[in-house]
């Protein structure tokens, strides 16, 4: 079960014909993951630059940024073990559209950075309770491992646009949830973990 | 005692002024701190984007960033525990300067930046150590506890540079150490982690 918070912000659930996919593209699925932990601990570190004399947001961005890390260890040992071999994949366009919808000024590009980040967050939350779904064995216990994480990192990203300015992330949040939904949903070329429906 | 291969690329100690400037300036040598392991963090999650499909390099990067974000984090709760307020600094001179002697243009970039990592761990890991001597209780402990993983960062950043090109590696060292002593022995307005001897 997907807590309440988070379900509220996913519009559509990751669809069936994403699922089917996945279990065919297991070895894409691992190294687009191991780029997705990299990015993500990326992300955070760039915001400790952001967060000046907050001390309370700088430790819990930078715990953070060693779960993410500690993620990418454990996918990359499970490629190893799965004898997946690692190969340049492009970027899927999930994120690139979530960034591309921040503000470029701020102080709003700090919050909607926030909000990218919950958002992401929230559909990685869902999408690896679907894949728990489909996965066994081994599989199934690294993204259990993964899982256990995205729910706290979801409410702390939350927490913290929504103490900088309330109303405007309600406001922004609707068509943020908006574009998500869409991305997880509309045809998309290119399988990653984030991606659409599979199709041209 | 500081280990053979840093010793070897150290010309000059920590002066003993610098330490006596420390032992009076503990709380910007705190903030300091903290900004020295964010940015050891950032540089080596930013190695991770070039570390492309090496698994060894990745892994190993990856924990190293980790170490550096613990230590954030024990610098800061060190700084609450002594009522040190955190406030903005501007960042010493060490660093700017070492990254201005590197390259522009790769190859040779990523060894000049790996050397520049391997000198910075090197110079810290003697900082420290002469730190050690003048500092006592719980400061003294936070500082052994930081001390313990200069030594391990800076083989491993100078194994994948000599790994890339040893002989280059040795051409562009001798310059390297020249520019650290001088940065560490000549007089330096301000008061940092890496600064020179206090003084106009």
């Amino acid at each position: 079960m997907l807590p309440a918070p988070i379900q509220s912000l996913l519009l559509r659930e990751t669809p069936v014909a994403w699922l089917d996919e996945a279990s065919r593209q297991i070895p894409i699925l691992l190294i687009d993951q191991a780029n997705c932990e990299k990015k993500a601990a990326a992300t955070a570190v760039s915001l400790l630059h952001r967060s000046g004399l907050n001390e309370r947001f700088t430790l819990e961005l930078s715990r953070i940024a060693r779960e993410e890390l500690k993620h990418l260890e454990l996918v990359l040992n499970a490629c190893r073990r799965n004898k997946v071999e690692s190969r340049h994949l492009s970027a899927g366009r999930y994120a690139g559209a979530l960034r591309t919808w921040m503000n470029k000024r701020e102080p709003e590009r700090l919050i909607d950075q926030l909000l990218v980040c919950a958002m992401i967050e929230a559909r990685s939350c869902e999408r690896i309770g679907a894949l728990l779904g489909i996965l066994d064995g081994e599989l199934r216990t690294l993204y259990e491992k993964l899982h256990d994480s995205e729910d706290r990192h979801f409410e702390f990203y939350i927490a913290e646009a929504s103490e900088r300015d309330a109303e405007y992330c309600g406001t922004r949040l609707t068509s943020l949830c908006q574009l998500d939904a869409e991305l997880v949903t509309q045809p998309d070329p290119e399988f990653r973990f984030h991606s659409g429906v599979p199709g041209p």
